[in-house]
């Protein structure tokens, strides 16, 4: 097999990529699903911003650096990678915020209608996010197993929330085929883009989606906690109304007006003051993942997780596949399900293979395809052997709990 | 004069922290109270963060780096500068998601009163977060004039909030008088602090203050876009309910439930996922003025506009100073209204005095204690009276606004 990997290693036309990203000696990093790798332009690119944009320019730098440009400039770069037009998406707060404004916004223009629906074990916060709008007695959540999703689209529900890939197993909605559903029900269609932006390709304004958000820190390798994007397709921009009405949304932030007037673009979503220094980083990031291109960084994807998938197979592993085998519907990871997943997956990572756990029983594996080797799939899926084959993980030391996993 | 300014220099125990931060040569900055400073160990422990946390730790750094603990730690060194306890402040989003929180928090701890009392002519953001929970539905806007609040707290106030030092004109309200007449009218009571902390001595607890917020990038020298900062005290913690139940804010995270249920604590005001890098390039400013201390900057920030004002009179100058001629009635700027302040304030700036222009009318000049010297109020003061006199500021390239001011 380890021949196999180093031909296909050979042979990668992304293989000159993984020399842009900083990875520690030592490690196979299987966790770029959760936190990208360090882009190696990065370090440089935010002392300039440090040194020269903040310290030289100070307050100026809003002007002359453009500062205020940067929330629309960098979602302009997002917006191929995920089906958009430029002017449709902007960087701006976080995932959960960024949820908070578009399920307000479309329950307004939804009137009469209350329900938003979604899935249970959907990413938590996005449900979170639905519970504050109930809470605030504005929203009624209704959650319908996947498979049970067409059936709920009724006449009550406003909005369908739905996470593209699966953060746990991978599992990727047929977005076209529920957006026209919802669409046939008279609600609109809200899609979370953090497992698929960077590493599936997603076509919004094919399918004519109404809302998206995404992650910056996970595929798009912006750095920790990045600020996230937002899209609303271009036909809302005018009717759109949403709560969090910060000044930086406003048509005309430096008037100073008492009334809020919203801007008439994308800008509109914004809320406070652009994170300068979050946005420099994830620039960089989107910049890299962009030259790349999402067709070729899908394709490989693809390619890592069968050919783990084959190794696995190799060494005859006792680990039940929770992810869909046919890679055609899964994001770019693989969840494995086992009743020691925890120690497991802290006996790889004292090996330096670092992927993660995820309640109660899931050893979760990313294969971002922008710095990934097929030899790392083989050294990943051997140690994975060893580690169960010679019953390593039972070591007291992997089964303590971290304070947080 | 000079030699005035030299002798307050020299006699300056502050003057040693000048050296602390970046200030650009020929350079003299007034506009520290919009984005503070550099400070010089900002680039090296952003380095480290970057390089070392993110690239080598990866995913690693939440538990190894306590990148889960680092909103709340920085909110436990921002809570002694503003009469905090430490676990009462967290650092988190922008100020204007902070309020957008905090409002609605209140409205539900007072059921049956919608209004929510503000000043017109507060920063706009903060009316604006306002105007966008009565969008909702949940809340009514009242704004009084400053003269005439005591008068309208009247039974349906559900919150007084209010802005400490005033953004344009710097006059500070009487923080404990108000909250005193707010809690004896039933109201609770939320300051925006984001123009005093770091340089106004506040005493949230010693008043009995409900909520506040403030902002990371002005006196705290966070940088641009700095994650912002909120206090709840610790007697609302148990029935504080927020409408953005981000996971972040969840008790168990990394429980992954469906269900959301809000941290016992001051964590319950997260939502989405921290900015570590904002975070961190925040921490640095405020372990520096935290250690300086909130006493001593507020003695040199009035010395130093009270010197400004010396100078002021010294050259005759034709300027209305719209700021409270009390120091002890101002935050630590001067505003000054002159009917070419926007062209006075470019011809300041071509020369290297850096302050701000507020439209109308307005010349703002902010004077952050923690690296000023009085020989910087001698040389504005100078350059201020001679692009006055020359007429300076009439040269049409002053005249242009930029896309942005």
């Amino acid at each position: 097999m380890i021949g196999r990997a180093r031909e296909l290693d050979a042979a990668d036309p992304l293989g000159e990529y993984r020399s842009r990203f900083t990875l520690p000696d030592g490690v196979i990093y299987l966790d770029g699903n959760s936190l990208g790798a360090l882009p190696k332009d990065a370090p440089e690119a935010m002392q300039r911003v440090i040194k020269s944009e903040w310290g030289e320019g100070l307050i100026r730098s809003w002007n002359d650096a453009d500062w205020f440009g940067m929330a629309a400039r960098i979602g302009g770069k997002i917006a191929p990678l995920i089906g958009a037009r430029p002017d449709e998406v902007i960087a701006c707060d976080t995932v959960s915020v960024n949820i908070f404004k578009l399920i307000a916004a479309a329950l307004e223009m939804r009137p009469g209608r209350k329900v938003v629906l979604s899935e249970p074990g959907n990413f938590p916060t996005d449900i979170y996010m639905i519970e504050g709008l109930e809470r605030q007695g504005l929203a009624a959540q209704r959650l319908a197993p996947r498979e049970q999703i067409m059936a709920a689209l009724d006449e009550d529900v406003a909005l369908l929330m739905l996470t593209h890939a699966h953060y746990k197993t991978g599992e990727v909605f047929d977005m076209a085929a529920l957006t026209q559903a919802a669409h046939n029900s008279g609600a609109l269609v809200f899609w979370d883009l953090s497992h698929s932006t960077g590493a599936l390709p997603v076509d919004l304004n094919g399918m004519d989606a109404d809302f998206a958000v995404g992650c910056g820190y996970k595929y798009l390798c912006g750095g920790p906690g990045a600020p996230a994007f937002a899209f609303v397709a271009e036909r809302h921009h005018g009717d759109l109304k949403q709560p969090l009405t910060g000044w930086f949304g406003h048509a005309r932030p430096f008037a100073f007006s008492d009334e809020y007037e919203k801007a008439p673009g994308i800008e509109q979503l914004q809320c406070g003051t652009s994170p300068v220094l979050g946005l420099a980083a994830l620039e960089v990031g989107v910049d890299l993942i962009a030259e790349i291109g999402v067709a070729r960084l899908h394709q490989k994807s693809q390619a890592l997780s069968e050919f783990f998938l084959e190794c696995v197979a190799h060494h005859g592993l006792d680990v039940e596949l929770v992810s869909p085998a046919d890679a055609a519907a899964r994001g770019s990871q693989l969840s494995f399900r086992h009743p020691h997943a925890y120690p497991i997956c802290q006996a790889l990572i004292a090996r330096g293979v670092i992927g993660d756990f995820r309640a109660p029983d899931i050893l979760r594996l990313g294969f971002a395809p922008a710095y990934l080797r097929f030899e790392d799939m083989f050294e990943a899926a051997r140690h994975l052997a060893e580690v169960i084959s010679s019953e390593e993980w039972k070591r007291e030391e992997y089964g303590r709990r971290a304070a947080v996993t």
